[in-house]
């Protein structure tokens, strides 16, 4: 299968992705030891941010090492060729790479929840989150979760434009191409 | 939004998951630097094995640093709560550790090969790949790919198992609950 790496620079539909994608998979690195955690997050005034534990293997890489990546794929599909090396898979994907930090004022945590909760439960409330909710509930006892933030210091993305005759479907034959 | 940690131990649900993922994020660092790349793969005989380009930044940290992680996850839905912040996810998500290494044994290469095209293309082609095909394929000028191997010495699972009569759709509303 190859993964033919083809630079996308439509700013347009990088912005889409970014404001869509379902999961990002956050990357993390200590002592030449990585890890990915897939997670929730929002594309909002140019940072991802991401909500998740305040505790465990996340947070500990995070307080030794700041360096992140946060990537997001999708696959459209596979296409296929009279030769197996040529089987092809169209795709997009973005890296964002950058330092990630744990967003500590009040005002700008309200905001990337309340862009959370757009992004997700989109018209499931009827009034604004209020800073009295968010701070109630990071400072309640027994919180385990707050708000990171991964501004980029640099944006890749790359994609395999699908070719829709050749796309691989159930049932296909290379003896009826 | 939460994402709870549960651990699952449901051996079969794991490996149901990892034969059926359709991309799988490879988690690579060096010198603290983190990096992912999103690729096919297939889970075989124990290993995950990926097909991705011989040369770039991938094969640059791996000549360096060999310890990889490799994750696939799968969000389920978003559950809805009158509390913002007990807005929840449901998901399932596996996280393998251990050494990525080049396959150079062509009959292992091979096996990978035919295990990546009966996952991907099921049934498209009427016989089994050649070594010869294989053995053309990448030692023709030109040839750019190879199969790379992850033999966890780990694998970790968790999951938050969907309520569904908290499931969000569009159209959903806090007031009508």
């Amino acid at each position: 299968m190859r993964m033919k790496s083809r630079i996308c620079q439509d700013a347009q539909k990088i912005e889409q992705f970014l404001l869509k994608a379902d999961t990002g998979f956050l990357g993390l690195a200590l002592n030449n030891e990585p890890y990915i955690v897939p997670l929730n997050y929002v594309w909002f005034e140019g940072s991802v941010y991401l909500h998740g534990a305040s505790e465990g293997k996340k947070v500990n890489f995070i307080k030794e090492n700041k360096n992140a990546t946060f990537v997001i794929s999708k696959s459209e599909g596979t296409m296929v060729s009279p030769i197996p090396a040529e089987t092809d898979t169209a795709y997009l994907s973005i890296m964002l790479f950058g330092e990630i930090q744990i967003v500590n004022d009040l005002r700008e945590a309200t905001k990337a929840m309340q862009a959370l909760l757009d992004k997700y439960v989109t018209g499931y409330y009827n009034s604004p989150l209020s800073l009295k909710h968010v701070e109630r509930y990071r400072s309640s006892l027994g919180s385990t979760t707050c708000i990171f933030k991964l501004r980029p210091n640099e944006i890749t993305a790359k994609e395999n434009i699908i070719i829709n005759d050749q796309l691989y479907y159930p049932g296909r034959n290379v003896s009826t191409e």
